[in-house]
């Protein structure tokens, strides 16, 4: 938890400011367009939009500022967070993989690399990553198919994939030196196996695993049933990764205001599918609406029960329902207030769920 | 976890023994009277009753003492923090508000400002609440009912009051710039909704958040269902909110001796609603009893389920029952037992429930 | 989190390589051979098996290690981990105690002592502990049985045993000045009571517990029920105690490479008790297979649930159900993974499922 600042360096005050504002410019968004006719009460109508320019870096060293002016300052930055919602930035991770088909067997490449991620606006971090992105792109497939899985490593370090909550054959596990031995640098394994479960499952490195998943060697594994019959029929189907290591508090490998939002319309039914990859919990928050917990680890509950936070652990996943029937944009976020917010702003665990 | 001692920094050994020793003579508890009357083995017979007079400090530093007095000393302040529970301290907090009635509607007043919070005997801290108490006063309505909540700004921070659980319209949600401007230092703003979803929810700041809910702005937000056949006969409905920031680890904002307990005659049955407002989990201990999870977030559970330990997430409420079937006076902790006891005795999450 | 390198101090890399090495040698295990049939690709024909003679410290200084070198090395020590699996250690705990009958009443005698532990190869370390074990001795018994517990302590400091789950009468409850004094260094005490309910539970200090647990004193209270056709048929039934204080990360007082797998016919059935006697959770993952969720600190749930990551809280005990139906060698890990692997290799929280 102390090492919230230290995983999401704050920026300066005065260049996120900046940065925000551009953004704002840049990009028009339905929050920004939202924020010109927010209620203001006749006391706060001085706010955010008339905030004064900031002062000389020399003329706060001669007079510090007032209360209401760094309160002023403060307000600005949460704005300028808010109005860049949601931030573009290069790279996008989680994109549905097509196979190839070779003979009835779904086949899939993987290669392991280094690349410049941009967790948020302007914040480059080294990253490895199947395919260049992260999260690695989600392989989508259904109980009974056969897939093989090429992976190649282009990283300086050997690596391993394994199947997390997939009851796969042994050899195919993906635990070096127990299953197999670690895919060097430069080498190649291929996995195959017939697809034994289905449920919201993943595919991370298993080899100093602590770094590796933690640089962003992961990603969503998605196993629909054979009998269709067991799936709730929703509108939207989303994955939402959690991350917590090398690249700060990410979702689906962006720090706020880089998450992308989750969009809907009134009346529509979502399913996300929240999957811990990082080392902490983290307590999800969905404001205005519950959420239906239907299955755990891709294994349905005994029964659906609903909540509006819900604590997800690490290695965990769990499937959700959400009805959209609040029109808005609400804020869904870890409610480990340290791993969503600072003086200087939301920033990392948070997105919105719009209802339009 | 590593941050137990920073956030409730132990004061000296001796100072500690003076004051509980001051308590114990000062208001005569249960507790004290009940310690009289332990059950005791000859061998131990020279315990705490006859611990010699502490040390001269110089005596101290010329022959360190033995084995036997460090744990003779350890002991007397493990029985210090005992007989001081439960401790007074100025101040309390989650008292039932009583609204106004306007043509129909609930209004209720809550003023945000700066107090100095007694959080155990003679710790005295910066905290900002609602109303001066810390938590902030019990807001109780209906399913259904029109409330209107006017918030004053007195902090030397813009803040927002999020209704975290209660499905309002979005412009009442309480989220800086997506739903609001900031209500500003001096000013106002007005809340107004009808309640929409029952159960145990919470109010609180959602403006940099992690330091003003961690500084005291928080409070419970309970609705009673339309329906009163849904709720569970209960002889006591009691509120415990966890937190472990700006304070240190707290139960409705005390830390051991000064936490109350819970008085039960026996054969009642209580209804406790956990609410964690901290950063941590807490995972609850119930000595003697076991609590029977009925709901979480305001949701009924699909079949009640038994437990002694309930982990309690940050932004979780969770209420549960308990028979008080079994005589005696039960310690209630957080197991995590750094946010419970040091070698100076127990403080922080702690308490007791004492069936009569 | 971040103090899993301070918990386990990795040794230099070539102390451990020497170790891990000269441990195959003298432990011939299942998984040493089964490391000799490992499917390799051509391109990893070259893995840890021929891994070069380690440089001299002073030639290192001279010509820092390629990256493939320094990859090789790292494959090195987690290969030589793996290999050591299991390693042998002095000293195991959780044995079943078998009680003296005194006229129906079943007697056992309690030590507390402090010993030197092995907690994996070479590393000893001081611990606190019932009858020289860590966990303490295993304390079975029926629904209804009468037990006695005499407690001895050779601590030199005071201790107090409570039976965690257990709704003994109060004066049996073990907290120090709440319901007994302590015990003091050199003195005893004797607990007696009648079983009052069935499930898995914990005795353990309840008195300066975060270092008195935290240092081992410890051990599992499995109570069977009466009515035996409550429980479900098990092949093996077995405890898994989480500890994460004094001698870093551990499963049953061990960590890996020590840890003790767990072995099992293919089809057979197994029962884990999970048992969290840490400061920490520890979401529990098993590889293969899933776990069938039956009870939750020793009460049924309403309704079995599956998963494969069990999130497990200080103070938490959780029952699973395993089919041993996949056969292999499966790791079985914390899903924290800086609890389980380092640069170093695999350490701690790691264990194996062995289906043969």
């Amino acid at each position: 938890m102390s090492n919230a600042d230290h995983l999401n360096p704050p920026t300066s005050r005065r260049a996120f400011l900046r940065r925000g504002t551009l953004a704002t410019l840049a990009i028009p968004t339905s929050l920004a367009a939202l924020n010109s006719c927010l209620p203001a009460k006749p006391e706060e109508a001085r706010a955010a939009s008339s905030a004064p320019p900031a002062p000389e870096p020399h003329a706060a060293a001669v007079a510090p500022p007032t209360r209401a002016a760094r309160a002023e300052e403060m307000d600005a930055m949460h704005e300028a967070g808010v109005k860049a919602f949601p931030a573009k930035t290069e790279g996008k991770g989680n994109l549905l993989m097509s196979p190839r088909l070779d003979r009835g067997v779904k086949v899939y490449e993987l290669t392991c690399s280094e690349v410049q991620w941009e967790v948020s606006p302007g914040k480059r971090m080294a990253a490895w990553v199947y395919n260049g992105q992260l999260p690695g792109p989600q392989i989508r497939v259904r109980e009974g198919d056969r897939v093989r899985i090429h992976v190649k490593n282009e990283l300086p370090e050997s690596t391993c994939v394994h199947f997390h909550g997939l009851e796969v054959p042994v050899d195919q596990d993906g635990v070096p030196f127990i299953t197999q031995k670690p895919i060097k640098p430069g080498a190649s394994f291929t996995y195959e196996f017939t697809v034994p479960n289905a449920g919201s499952h993943m595919y991370h490195s298993h080899h100093n695993a602590a770094k590796q998943v933690g640089m962003g060697l992961l990603g969503a594994f998605i196993v629909e049933p054979k009998d269709k019959s067991r799936e709730p029929k929703v509108d939207i189907d989303t994955v939402m990764i959690l991350n917590d290591m090398a690249h700060g508090y990410t979702l689906n490998g962006k720090g706020f205001p880089a998450t992308e939002p989750l969009v809907a319309k009134r009346g529509q039914k979502i399913r996300i599918r929240f999957m811990n990859e990082g080392m902490q919990i983290h307590p999800m928050h969905l404001h205005g609406m519950h959420m239906t917990v239907i299955a755990k680890d891709g294994w349905d509950q005994p029964a659906p029960w609903k909540c509006d936070t819900l604590n997800i652990a690490p290695g965990e996943r769990w499937d959700v329902l959400v009805d959209a029937t609040n029109p808005g944009t609400w804020a869904f976020h870890c409610h480990i207030l340290t791993h969503a917010e600072s003086e200087h702003g939301m920033f990392g665990m948070v997105t919105a769920l719009i209802v339009q």
